[in-house]
């Protein structure tokens, strides 16, 4: 298994349809599972070959077939003929750069959604796509890597708690987009934690490195935004779409998950707008800083130097300075001296600088 | 009672209309107060289990049940099934992290909205979830917390003062949620003293905690507007619903608050660019602050470093250095001195420096 | 006569439509001026009570009862009576923090504008809100306090020139509104020197106290801005409205007096841009003179700090310095001196600070 | 001929649709011309009065009457009474600060663009205002001072090449508002020229004068912008009005048109934003260059004050202070001179600042 | 062949539809090839004269005709003339600098998109205007100048693969617009490529060179944005145009087409945001790095000054200086000196600064 970075650019020119894979986790062989349920049971299994799910197409039971790996051009076609989905949709799913989308292609609904997981190590954002097309009785799934966030999905099927297993493929692919989104959340509490963090440290120890992740995390926002706007009209065309492959009754679940893809796009919103808020506060706190060094070099060298040079005048090697001589010199420029010193101070006192 | 945070990752995975409580004022036991009126009486009682204000459903009297604490599950499902409400209404109630929204249910209409208050201190906000379900003649309310915003409303229902007891649920609903953006004048108007205080500070003695209270201000605007703009689509959904249960003499008090809504977000907005503008204004006065003690250091040393450098001369220990022998080199050197600092302060005038 | 503020939170609470003054400017007795015309004849009076003002409710005349000081509860509610005026408009009228709107009664036709005014010493607005109710044939005024700027719509009736005379209660309204419009214009005139003033001080001698100056401005514009904005659609909602109460020959002047509107906005934002703009200026024309204060500092210490240490090596005390006895020393001294000069000086001006 | 401002709230107060005129290029007295043609011929004359192009109002052939100078209140009524036209429309041909618009008076259609100018200088704009009443055999234009940059249209009636005579007074004013928008290409073309130029110089020369330059141009994005925004829906306004007198031969032509003024729109925006992002980096320049003097003035003074403090010590005249007695004293302390002075330079060697 | 700049100006004063190029790649002769093919076979051959094409008007197989140059009148003038284009179209064609646009002339649908290449040295970016006419049986294409990215297409055609054989011009026209946007993407991974360089370096070497380059990029955004927002609306227009030139089968394609224009629509302004917040965080960073300049400064200054000035103190040559003679003086000094840098040393530390 090798990744390697595959740009659009090196697809230009190709035949539109053509199948190539787009993208930067290029798994050479893809794995197909199967999950076959209805109310009285389920079935879960690999399968080798991908012609050994295509018996699943026509049974009466909801089919999941998961494609982990969307390199192989051929079991993709393979299934994309079987399954009698138009060649710009496959290349949509081996595209692994799409914007999420929600179509009608008349005997099938096709949709994508990017999962955004945060990395291991919690500094970065990885982006999966995850395309769906939904027909009459069965769910096909197509991700770029295995591992994914739809495990809570497969407990529920296995368990047959709740509806799943009593609704059809929408309510399928209705769960597996809520799972998505209700991934979002959990990446976007731990994004929050970390602006939390950031701005701790911005009032009491304000470090330099606290520019440098500001700036990081202004991309992630900048990256998720792009991944979730689009969301927005996906589900909400998905809710209007009036295919009859969308029941009824799943319409009222679109819409609670239309309200809580809002909610993360007002996060993700607040969270740029709070981070630009920061940036500013960070700016004007370094100028602030900067301000009070320049004033205690002001300070020191203000007092300072007028008394140097005062002392550097009875330095010097006249043989004709008549104070040398004098008696009380000395502790005349003494009195002097500190007589500048406390002029200097209520000076600096005044302007506030102590 | 304890309170503990329960995010909305907590519930990832659960199957969508799974009662679970999100939020971080976890309240125990859920306390229910019934006030039931009509223009001739009213009758107010706290109920200890959930299925003594089963009754009022029924009754020909308008019906207020007030759940405070939607942690128990329990009790939020026994209500719900009374009521006849979907599982993903229930489910909404109990994640206290919602947008604003009106929805019509059918049999009912569904509103929550987002009560705001200043800490006690004075230097916070705290939002707390309201969830309302107006039926046919009663209205249930849900709040995640003792204590409220909407006891004048409570107060006009004793009194039987102004239209409240002759008017039915959905003026009640009206009267709530107006009672909550009444509220919202209250907490503008603290901010915008806390914003005028510190204008008159940026002024008069631009303290350097400044910085940190206006990111605090710009913090908080960004939470009132989450909570705020959806409130507008809210209040004008319920307005245009043309559900039954919205009479037409209640959809004149509804424009009238859609005004103060409008008001509230117009206000809010305000506040917005006159922090923006204040932290400009904040940066700049900090620039020119430092200007003035970058002059004051620069003046006294451009004036004092070269006169240093002319006594450090004569403080030499040559042996042959004429000058030293001299009758007239020390007064010479002295009046060299003064012109050096004269020329220097010209120069200083001239660039409008003093 | 006295004046305290009231806020809207001191109502927070009271049954809707109760009648309450709320603002800044509160006049203990309100004066009500009447104004009855036709094209024959005009009749102008001061009543005493609100009763004097009942009978002009029928006549065929058109009449312009004026109210100036909006806090008497009682005149208020028994002119809103007389008139039939439902109670929320009474309190709209009362509560003189309104957004503009245009209202359809159905009996009538509710219009509030805020005129807007300069302090007298020039430096701040004022702004009064103007509340209208059109009738069939009379209009009614509310303003906060006495002072206006409908003085010549007054003159014209008096005069009997233009149409206003042969025209109705509509046309008064638009009359009215009209010179509050024209007073924008006069209100940004003035804005609009005192920000040339500004601009012209900002390139010629950047006083600091620009910075104050236009952090006001910009506040104004932002007042200013939060009364035109809802202004046009108002003047749009009155021109659209299809009441009776609007005769067709009005719309084309209400078309003109949007077209007025939509001037004073665009010069509002204009002025909020070039206010902007001149604040960037002013920050970097800071930084500018900052570089060169620097550079002062810099020039001056780099060509006499290492000078001043040649010539204190001399002044050292050492028994068994060779050169301080040599016969050359003193003027190879100040040659080395003057090369450095004269390097440092070259220096510089191959960088262009000089 | 007297040029002085008045302005617009000099005429607060009159009645709506008196004649005045407003604007700051009064010229005393009107300058009519007349040009009369059809497909066979032309006639082309200046008219010493008013009432001596009433008669072509009538002729078969399109009139185009051009009048110079708006200030005439006596000539602008005449022609209105005669072309019977709206005292609003009079008003707002008069009053020289208007938006651009397109309006349908029925039996005519009345537009109001900007012709912008750049100064002789190259160093401002001037705009002046061009009011269209086009008839259906006849173009009344007026235009705020003589001197405009519509020859090329008179040029192409005179020659009769084109289309233009073979059409009717709509394609007329369409190629009058075209050459408008044409000038305005050329205006930007200007603007464009010098863009380029301070970006030349920002780079290479960032001199102090830029800044001034930037806020400049800005100031004029902002009045062309003010003027190229309603022309927008101006012409999409003519395009769409739906009026007898805009023939359908003539649409194709505003189509056009639409798509040149959309691309000066364009061209505006582009500018404003160039010149945001030429601010920004002559204000991090500025920065820039203030950190390399701070650096340089840092790196001398960290390398001499210590080493100046150092041979001070050994200038100080007290009695017992052995090591002036011994014999390798001096060399010792110009070694220990050259060890800091390496030191340092090694320091700010790792630091990057040489 | 020559290039000079034809400014749009250049042209102002003529009459509209007159026929004469504006750019700045003027190509004296252009060069005309054809491609004409169906399904069993395919003719490509480079045409003498304009006249040469003409028989492929009326041919039943699919015809492509290229014009590379459009600065020859004559040559545009008579394709014009025999396939039947509207002047206005052909002004288009020739004025290079128009905004991407979709238009249904009736007999033909007029499209215009701009071809983004990036310079050899890839620091800049050139457009190029593609215009296309598409007929019932042909493709009119007119590119300024030869060489573009339209290669992979011609092979298409040769090699037979694909649908491209087999479909009408409406294809062929999507597919010439498809490459147009497929070197989009690979334009934008260039430019991707230089943003994340810049960004390497914005941390780790925070070069002076790295402003300028921030600046060109961010100019060549506006440029990108320019060209991709009306194509936008372009490839939309195309798509819900309802001219029975575009079929119906290339719909789903112009479908998919349109999600490729919005991908870079959003990848612009993604990269619009990164290069903003890059700039912020440069100008940060420099103030950052001025501050520990200043600190250095700072802490040098304030330790070295005062001892400097003690030592100046017994350099005085006052002859009544008791402590000159003391035994243990020039130690005590020391230790004064020594416990002073210790002072300065620990009020430092105490303020973060080492």
């Amino acid at each position: 298994m090798t990744a390697e970075e595959i740009k659009r650019s090196d697809k230009a020119g190709l035949s539109p349809g053509t199948l190539m894979y787009v993208g930067d986790k290029k798994v050479e062989s893809s794995r197909i599972t199967v999950i076959d349920y209805d109310e009285s049971g389920y079935l879960e299994k690999e399968v080798a070959s991908v012609e050994e799910c295509f018996p699943f197409k026509d049974t009466a039971t909801v089919s999941w077939i998961n494609v982990d790996g969307v390199a192989e051009a051929d079991v993709i076609g393979k299934l994309g003929a079987k399954f009698d989905i138009h060649p710009l949709v496959l290349e949509d799913i081996m595209t692994t750069t799409q914007r999420p989308k929600a179509e009608d292609l008349g005997n099938a609904v096709f949709v994508v959604v990017r999962m955004i997981e945060c990395d291991r190590d919690g500094t970065g954002l990885t982006a999966d796509q995850l395309s769906l097309i939904i027909g009459p009785n069965f769910v096909l799934s197509f991700q770029e890597t295995p591992g994914d966030c739809l495990g809570p999905v497969r407990e529920r099927i296995r368990g047959g708690k709740g509806r799943i297993r009593k609704l059809g493929p929408d309510y399928l692919a209705y769960a597996l987009i809520d799972a998505v989104v209700d991934n979002y959340f959990f990446v976007l509490e731990k994004l929050g934690e970390r602006i939390d963090g950031l701005e701790e440290d911005l009032i009491t120890n304000p470090r330099r490195e606290i520019l440098h992740e500001i700036h990081l995390l202004k991309r992630e926002m900048i990256e998720l935004r792009k991944a979730l706007w689009p969301l927005r009209e996906t589900v909400s065309g998905l809710e209007r779409m009036e295919s009859p492959l969308i029941k009824k009754t799943t319409i009222v679940f679109l819409r609670d998950l239309y309200d809580h893809t809002i909610q993360v796009v007002d996060t993700v919103e607040s969270f740029r707008e709070i981070l630009t808020s920061m940036l500013e506060t960070y700016l004007s706190s370094v100028s602030n800083r900067m301000n009070e060094v320049m004033k205690v070099l002001t300070i020191i060298s203000t007092i300072f130097i007028p008394i140097t040079f005062l002392v550097g005048v009875y330095g010097m090697n006249f043989k004709h300075m008549p104070e040398t001589g004098w008696r009380w010199s000395y502790p005349v420029v003494w009195a002097v001296i500190l007589a500048s010193v406390g002029g200097m101070l209520h000076f600096f006192r005044r302007k506030k600088w102590l």
